[in-house]
């Protein structure tokens, strides 16, 4: 009960704000979901115990079986498609009377996982009194009687991103019918089982099936929600790249002491390199980098100045002393590209160090793209650059001619996966609409972000259904490790998700 | 009899150097060798099949007992003594009329393998007809009839490092008895179980068992001979050292995409410090790093004149476009202190590349000590580096707190195992004498090394058995690929070491 303590304080704090009408509908809805906590929560544990790394296709469709025949309860017809890859799922739902038509994406599919590192089984959803890093404790399943604790995690691969949205999504119609709440808008889904892979068949998927994602919405519902837990609507994405740098040593592994001093060392010059890349204060040094970039505007800095301040908060928790840019907000600092040595690896260290001198050594980037820069543009200048440092670049491995023939020798290998930022205007009527619905219930005022950090597929929509606007919806607590171990939802973002969804779909298609 | 046109080529060439009475049994020697070719092949076999890696003191006690039995066939009397680790063996064979004694020094430990970067099974001697390297194929055991092609190689764990020397010395003996030829010294043995580890309890056993060890000379058997492949005495060795370096980010993995550009990357810090310690042309810039550093002397810089150059074999070799000091040869950079980066691990690369900020990231360091640097000096320069850097120092794993208080912070973690190095005069008279004996052999004249660059716990003895001369007399090829995968022997190696330590036995007693 815990729970509704917390909510009746918010909503007296809140009183002026919503109109008597949602705030009634807005408290059915809540009832239901504390009704059938348990119902919910056992749908979103069968979802999560199905593996779903998208490079298994078998797995994915297991997860599509069950997704399908889930939403099919719900009213929707659906069909499941393929271009060579993993499954996307389409579906509709139409509601009589209904004028206006909104598109729903989210994702099925989760990053790889490396189980040894978890503290529990990737794909046994576990029940957690906290988050791992937070000493969380596990809490058997048979052991909860009444409510869950709000505060408490499920940690699975996906719980955070991105399996939540189609649980909340059924429950909120569920809850909707059982309160009597008919939906304004006919429902379209766009569900993909290969994001965390780069969606690489989502362009052909989209030549294929534009006309049956035709809307006048689109919700993206994915990403991590802002650091505050305030409700937030996201108006824009980084695009992404990745690079792996190898550098080229001895033919063989040497012994350090009989060569060391004398071999060259491949780690030494790759981790010149990578520094020749980036100023001591962390900015990009590569000529011509960021000539691309979108200015901010003063839409998106008024907004920007509007987002609680979470960075003191955010170091404490992370165990952080100071952030890079020391004085740039997080949330100014995702509009600029990012440049991030996620990889390096050349020989053990700790139990595993040998006294070796590396035959290469190797880094993998990601590149974080924001509006108006393009991967090809990009490829260029980091190549430039890396030739200007009086490098030969392969994109081979090279052979030992090669090797004897060039003392600064590189393979740049260009993951495949490369897609461009999106960001869309906070000001269109589309925005309007869906900032008051959410401004109208309990809680405080929505956060509007320019732009996620992270990375989504939507310049692809952007590019195939022309003039739709597109906002990011997300639902996950910002602190669910996604793409890392111990990956997990806070259950309170799962009973808000319902809420949310519920409000939209009920209110959207009003006048 | 590929093998035996080329000596007979080589004495053609060398006719004016050997005494008749050396030249007939020397080849008395090698004409036992080469009947015995598939004897000692299965000797030394049967003693590689046998896991090496001391920290299984199991392992080691199995080695040893099988060591054991080999010498007493030979009329050795020995003991397997411990000192809370691996075992050791020490041995003696007294020959009746001999005034001298030489004690010699080997190791039957191995490094740590990792079979899955092995082209064959380490514990499974293999051979091949060429280094995995240079394309050397498998040829089954019992394909072989009549003699071994010499430039085969043994492939497994310690068949260069440092299995060979007991199983030639032993053949050495058994040649000398089929022969007619009486050892003109008395023999005594140190077997270490523990040398890849450090050698951790080698100094206990020397404190246990000093008495046993008195001789006039002790000849330290290991390390890999020139690259010339002509005989090789030498005179010294590194000292080794290893620190692992942790830098700290955020206290979980983070999204690289929304936390990328501001949260700081352990990997970036990690770099900057490492490279903050060398110069770009690869020299250690630690204030007062090289303030111990013995000068070389004049009769080592003659000897170093001496020395065959095979930098640019061994560069083509390697496919190196260029060595790190361009006009310092391998033989003299290895006269001065090492710093060689062994390890890095900070996240994946290639498949295993996962958008992530890492928590933490770590390298190895493997430091090689010259004469006269002690280790308690470069841990003390190496941390005043460090906090110049302006880093704080800690020595165990940080918690929250002390990570939230210090941007700038860093693990040291001094590695078990830390030795000096050892050097000994060119020019005493037992060196001299073991000069001449060798000089005497068919082939080119003796190369003397001042150091090798590889490390062996020299230092021990020195301090325990004072004022006896000790010289290094290394028997495996140059590229045996020691500590690393697909270590081998040359075949011609093993045949060699035999008719050396024959003729050291034989001759260096007499006057």
């Amino acid at each position: 009960m815990k729970y509704f303590v917390k909510t009746i304080a918010a909503s007296v704090m809140a009183l002026s704000v919503p109109t008597l009408t949602a705030d009634a509908n807005e408290q059915s809805i809540r009832e239901y979901t504390n009704k059938h906590q348990h119902h919910i929560m056992k749908d979103f544990r069968d979802l999560l115990s199905m593996p779903n790394v998208s490079s298994s296709v078998d797995d994915m469709m297991v997860n599509a079986a069950w997704i399908t025949d889930y939403i099919h309860k719900r009213g929707f017809t659906s069909e499941i498609v393929t271009a060579g890859r993993a499954p996307y799922i389409i579906a509709e739902k139409k509601v009589s009377g209904a004028d206006k038509t909104v598109l729903i994406y989210a994702h099925f599919d989760g990053q790889p996982v490396e189980p040894a590192n978890w503290a529990t089984a990737p794909f046994t959803p576990t029940l957690l009194t906290a988050t791992i890093e937070n000493g969380g404790q596990v809490v058997p399943w048979d052991q909860v009687e009444g409510d869950f604790n709000p505060e408490w995690r499920i940690a699975a691969r996906s719980a955070g991103d991105d399996k939540a949205p189609v649980i909340a999504l059924m429950h909120a119609l569920d809850a909707m019918e059982q309160a009597g709440i008919s939906p304004s808008v006919n429902i379209k889904l766009i569900l993909d089982g290969e994001e965390e892979a780069g969606s690489p068949t989502l362009k052909q998927i989209l030549a294929d099936h534009r006309d049956k994602l035709e809307a006048d919405l689109m919700l993206f519902c994915d990403g991590p929600m802002h650091q505050s837990r305030d409700r937030q609507l996201v108006f824009g994405v980084r695009g992404s790249m990745a690079l792996d740098i190898t550098t080229y040593g001895p033919l063989a592994p040497l012994h350090s002491g009989h060569y060391g001093n004398w071999a060259p060392n491949p780690t030494e010059s790759l981790m010149k390199l990578l520094l020749s890349m980036k100023s001591e204060d962390g900015k990009i040094t590569i000529d011509g980098y960021s000539d691309q970039v979108r200015p901010i505007s003063n839409a998106e800095r008024e907004a920007l100045s509007n987002v609680p301040n979470v960075d003191t908060q955010m170091k404490h928790a992370l165990a952080l002393a100071e952030s890079v840019g020391k004085d740039i907000r997080l949330e100014e600092s995702v509009l600029s590209p990012g440049f991030i040595i996620r990889g390096f690896q050349a020989g053990g260290v700790g139990k595993q160090g040998r006294n070796i001198i590396q035959p290469s050594a190797s880094a993998s980037i990601n590149m974080r793209l924001v509006a108006d820069q393009t991967p090809e543009f990009l490829v260029e200048k980091v190549e430039d650059h890396v030739r200007a440092q009086g490098y030969t670049i392969v994109h081979e491995e090279p052979n030992a001619d090669i090797r004897r023939n060039h003392a600064k020798l590189v393979k740049l290998d260009w993951r495949a996966g490369a897609y461009p930022a999106f960001r869309s205007r906070l000001d269109s009527p589309e925005a309007v609409k869906l900032i008051s619905i959410l401004d109208n219930m309990e809680g405080n005022k929505t956060i509007l972000a320019p732009s996620l950090g992270g990375s989504l597929p939507i310049y692809l929509f952007e590019q195939a259904l022309e003039n739709m606007p597109i906002i990011i919806l997300p639902v996950a607590n910002h602190d669910n490790n996604q793409h890392g171990r111990n990956e997990n939802l806070r259950i309170q973002n799962l009973w808000d998700a319902i809420s949310v969804y519920a409000a939209i779909l009920e209110q959207y298609g009003t006048d």
